[in-house]
């Protein structure tokens, strides 16, 4: 992906994360071009006014669509819708992913990049990891509350490690232009499982528990819940040939005990009515270590009751 | 323990299990002497009122009690507290229990039988199943719903098998002939276990879902998850060195298709901010089969939700 002009930037999903990536790229110069839902028309007329902790900003133009065929070819398309809508992948993707350009997943969980690759093909996929914390706040409106950066790591269909590709490097400097930490990861499946260490206890068990992140580290019953959940994504790793480090265990442990009391994005879904990542989170997960023999009984029993309250909330339970 | 005179009955915790049996002995001619804690001025002076699905009935004068000290050596008593009081154990079976008298233990879960017998000695405890719905609707006013039968099962510090003990069978004669249906094992801690395949999961599960039995089984992802904890209760008493058939557990799952629409009893005892039977329906099974090597993920996982609910319920999170 060779360069003379500056990269094409989309974001597919322009919510609380794509649309706050996609204002930095843009105001470090980078052309964007976003994919709204309810906020287009909006957004079109108004910008985009992005509240953050290092200093708010607004855009009050921005290339706006509420239609992917609308959208040019993209030399990095990123994927930043809530996974359950990824459905809509074949729709949205082909479209706008330039035919060298690249899908760059910015979702949470397991096997969203194998879903991207079926639609783009293997080769035009990488995957990001974002530690953020982020709201939208009203239309075109976003509120950065804290962190920001993205791990990147290329995707290999055989979930061998890619290494650090030289497309990754290309990236992760617009990135790092835009002001945004970036990390490169030589190991995208390792990298997503260490993720998964803080995601699988603290959004299913906050779900589960109807509470926050400080009372579930708070109680030692949870707290050794929470320790038994990590302990089986470690188990998911390493059925998948991924070590996840005993310390590194301990340190998602402890920086959670410094945290506020916190309502993970599993939680602010369930409480405002919009459907779970279960498949991401949960599910798929939990299948990557089925397929090679590991069980995962406390994940397995966490899905189930949040599949139980996701039927409640949405009417399904007879 | 060979009588002429009647066997002398005492009830000691005469709730809505307790009194329902004491006032089905007592009306069958044997005397019986209750204990009661909040329900002792008005039983005295108005006495007991069941209303039956086998007809109701008034007994206007009963012995009743406020204080174990006043009540005569018993040869038969009946312990019907909840296991959370069984801190009071030491405080009230060594007046009431004859030196040849023994302890009926009609309470749930594991382990209840130790703790009676470290009071007044193994050879002086039996068990007993109760198979029972009645509820307290006011003072001295008992509401049987349904069921009744009893499984007796003779103590042995052990945990072999009694088999079919002579004073079993003489107790099992003065509940027959009170109208209640004896089942005689031979095994008790057989019977422990066979009982918890049904407590284990809708107990729990209907507290962590809040909701009722029908649902429970009634969404295929937890009614999977009842019946991966019904293999968990089988597995524990595989540890223990006891047999629970498949068959067995596929008909507590399909009886329970049948019921209506359930709360279990740890379920009222939560919504109505009593302690649960934590202790003796999950962590006792727990650590019988973890003294023994086996793990038992999901109920410990369910005990741990638990604990935080009762924890956050007493006002006891940070």
């Amino acid at each position: 992906m060779p360069h003379s002009e500056p990269r094409k930037y989309a974001i597919i999903g322009a919510g609380a994360l794509g649309a706050y990536y996609g204002a930095l790229l843009q105001r470090a110069g980078l052309p964007v071009h976003f994919l709204f839902n309810s906020d287009f028309a909006h957004v079109r007329s108004r910008g985009l006014r992005i509240d953050s902790k290092y200093g708010n900003f607004h855009l009050p133009k921005v290339h706006a669509y509420d239609d992917p065929r609308q959208m040019p070819p993209c030399d990095v398309v990123i994927l930043a819708l809530k996974t359950t809508q990824n459905h809509l992948l074949p729709t949205f993707l082909p479209p706008v992913t330039a035919p060298d350009g690249l899908v760059l997943v910015l979702q949470n969980g397991l096997g969203m990049e194998e879903m991207a690759a079926a639609v783009v093909g293997p080769r035009r996929v990488m995957g990001g990891l974002c530690f953020l914390c982020s709201n939208r706040i009203g239309p075109g409106h976003i509120h950065h509350l804290d962190y920001g950066p993205i791990t990147l790591g290329d995707f290999t269909p055989d979930q061998t490690p890619a290494g650090i590709t030289p497309r990754m490097a290309a990236i992760g400097e617009d990135f790092t232009r835009a002001g945004v930490k970036i990390t490169l990861s030589e190991d995208l499946l390792l990298a997503r499982w260490q993720k998964l260490v803080w995601n699988v206890p603290f959004n299913g068990l906050s779900v589960a528990l109807d509470t926050t992140t400080d009372r579930i580290v708070g109680l030692p019953a949870t707290r050794k819940l929470a320790a038994d959940l990590m302990l089986e994504v470690a188990a998911g790793a390493a059925a998948c040939g991924r070590t996840l480090d005993p310390e590194f265990l301990e340190k998602m442990m402890t920086n959670t005990d410094q945290m506020v009391a916190y309502r993970p994005s599993m939680k602010l879904d369930f409480d405002a009515g919009r459907p779970m990542e279960l498949q991401a989170m949960y599910a798929n997960p939990i299948l990557a270590a089925a397929a090679r023999g590991v069980q995962l009984p406390r994940m397995t029993m966490l899905l189930q009751q949040l599949q139980f309250m996701e039927a409640r909330q949405s009417g399904n339970l007879k």
